[in-house]
């Protein structure tokens, strides 16, 4: 993809499952996210890095917001959009919240540990101040796949 | 508290509290952690750092949580104990459960955004995956009184 493109929905979550992708080859959980400002400019991408960096909130969606929250040296992103290749999970819904993004999109539904559309359904609870607009579904088989594929090797 | 002394629940809680009271002082807002090994020793301290770090994530819990597994290179920490001075919010119960945390103790309840005792109860869901022991109301007076200042104070 060239510079002047301009990208999409899909094209975010091509680069999210990139991300995915990479972080699977590096014996990571194969999960990716890429954080977009409001006119679509890419500001953050990263795929999950919870061995690498001995971090067990290192997943990427945390990454990216914090990498973008660190570059504008402000916590919170009220004009920004998160692409994620899997359903945020408890702690990434909270920080999704907690950095007032705008929209989250996310590919495969995650009914195991989920906490969008399962579980815990964080952005529901009244206790949560910053609900973001959810799109899911998006690329879902080709995310859910991967994650198949990485937990058969394991196996 | 000289090295030598053995420490109890509470004297860790009073350490949260200095945390929590230096955070405050910072101008955050004013929530203090430690993190123990199961034998007692201090791991970790830290208040708030989110407006310092420019980073949402930056609550005093995930602060000691990934100091500690950065310390040790390993994301797991399943003979930890943590304190801390308020009910954790969903994004901290999510990484203390990925963490495998053995202990919680938690100071003032908080029913506006906690997610332990209140709203999503993270930790009761069958989407979370390791369930600390959860000890809480431990000076609870006291933490509570020092946010309440604190938010009196912004007003």
């Amino acid at each position: 993809m060239s510079m002047v493109e301009i990208l999409n929905t899909h094209d975010f979550m091509e680069l999210a499952l990139q991300e995915a992708e990479a972080a699977g080859k590096r014996g990571e959980v194969p999960i990716g996210a890429v954080l977009t400002s409001s006119v679509g400019k890419i500001l953050a991408r990263s795929g999950n890095r919870v061995e690498e960096y001995a971090d067990p909130t290192a997943h990427a969606e945390m990454l990216v917001l914090r990498e973008v929250a660190r570059q504008r040296n402000e916590p919170r992103l009220p004009d920004c959009d998160l692409y994620v290749t899997l359903e945020p999970c408890a702690m990434c819904a909270g920080a999704i919240s907690l950095a007032r993004l705008r929209r989250v999109y996310f590919a495969a539904y995650d009914p195991k540990g989920g906490a969008v559309e399962h579980g815990a359904r964080y952005f529901g609870q009244p206790t949560c101040h910053h609900k973001p607009e959810v799109i899911s579904g998006i690329e879902e088989q080709r995310a859910g796949y991967l994650l198949k594929n990485f937990f058969n090797e394991k196996r």
